[in-house]
């Protein structure tokens, strides 16, 4: 059977389009970001390349073709993955770590005291253990019983996050890691309040209010394609037919790598 | 129905008592340690305590109990949780981060080049996503095709594990968060070794040397009790009876907290 997720649009398309072509065959670059247009944990990594004003190499890349060569790079073939001085390194939220610790003279996106970086630190736990595995579960389920469980653990998920924001952003003033992290995904609930009956009334003012921001930051926007051809995606996890890990583990009831 | 984790053994025995007693009413602490004798997640964060010599206040706490005022500290319950300065902080791979970030004199745990911290952060998330659900799956299934499975993955999982070991540590002569994190575990494997058929010579020349090393670590030794205490504990598990988060999450097919 041939994998259809391999068939996904080739490029990154409207403002996100722009963006790449800024990055491209940029040999001085510091990082090579290998990136597939269309991912929410790539644009974790690219939200945060762009706010930190890091020099990159764009690289669109299929994960679903699973290249040999790409392999080497992202051992488990998933995108994001960073090239910085020769050395690979994958997974979102360990990229945006290493990001901070590798280039400690541009914008912070952790606070400086241990205590509030602990804190950002749980609230990226929770995204990975509690937002995520409703979101994909919502998205994915085709019975009515199930979405409506999984619906109700993503409001409860997302206004326990809500309660935690103490300004704008979600530590205060400035944007940080906790932000980032979740930004994609707020980007993406259009689709559930399309085909899933989410309403964002049900998370809370505060997660509301974060979410209606948070899309309209500039970096978010930079690093959006059109609707359409996230529709195409999105459209094979609506009916249950997504192939990526991240499709099948929730659909076996795995972990999501 | 009375919930019968509320009744494990109330203190740590053995070797761990002995270091509980050394840090008893400690008021000048700079640590207030919440913890279980019993609990892996606990164990992880004890033994960086005594790795780095930080000072704290050992606190026994069932934490089935679900003490109203436990609550306040760790939201959902569950230790390890520490208090430093007045702030609580909670989720053991939080804790060790924190404990790097607050304590920067003491030995360190990470070691300082920005790509070794991500590659030992990628062996903290390949233990989460890899390791643990297939050691919690193999420890309750009660079929031998699950345990089958189950222990094929953690075979898997642990020669992966194996094969970035850099010396008599994960990341070479020093010891890191990677070892840490996985320690209490490889303490625990004699209980798949005599319940599951769990075979160490599956797991890959360097994982079984470093498994037999590690367990032999002073700071294992000293915050480990007496075998038959875990005996009652992990026999509940062992048939599938365990009432625990992470019990729950593994025969639900949720994500382990
Ligand atoms: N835990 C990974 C997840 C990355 C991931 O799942 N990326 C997807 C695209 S959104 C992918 O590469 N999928 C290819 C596949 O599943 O085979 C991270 O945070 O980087
Ligand atoms: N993810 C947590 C897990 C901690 C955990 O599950 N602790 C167990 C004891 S080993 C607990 O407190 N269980 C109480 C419960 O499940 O209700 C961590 O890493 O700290």
């Amino acid at each position: 059977m041939a994998i259809p997720d391999t068939d996904i649009y080739p490029t990154a398309t409207g403002r996100a389009l722009e963006t790449v072509k800024n990055h491209q065959n940029s040999s001085e670059a510091d990082i090579i970001f290998y990136a597939g247009w269309f991912c929410p944990f790539v644009q974790r990594v690219w939200i945060a390349l762009e706010e930190k004003g890091i020099s990159y190499e764009y690289r669109e890349e299929n994960p679903y073709h699973k290249d040999p060569e790409f392999l080497k790079i992202s051992p488990k073939g998933l995108v994001p993955a960073i090239i910085y001085q020769g050395q690979p390194i994958h997974e979102s939220l360990v990229i945006l770590e290493f990001l901070e610790e590798a280039f400690p003279n541009t914008k912070p996106l952790l606070p400086s005291s241990p205590y509030a970086r602990s804190q950002i630190r749980l609230a990226l736990d929770h995204i990975s253990k509690s937002i995520l595995p409703s979101f994909f579960k919502l998205l994915q389920s085709q019975d009515t019983h199930t979405q409506s469980l999984a619906r109700e653990s993503l409001y409860k998920a997302f206004s326990q996050f809500g309660e935690g924001i103490k300004g704008d952003y979600w530590a205060g003033e400035e944007i940080s890691l906790a932000d980032i992290a979740l930004m994609p995904w707020a980007g993406r609930l259009y689709i559930l309040e399309e085909n899933r009956e989410f309403d964002i009334e049900r998370t809370g003012e505060k997660f509301k209010g974060w979410a209606q921001r948070i899309i309209k930051h500039p970096a978010m926007q930079n690093t959006s394609s059109e609707r359409e051809h996230y529709a195409q995606i999105y459209g094979r996890y609506l009916c249950d037919e997504a192939q990526s890990e991240a499709a099948k583990a929730t659909r076996n009831g795995g972990v999501i790598p």
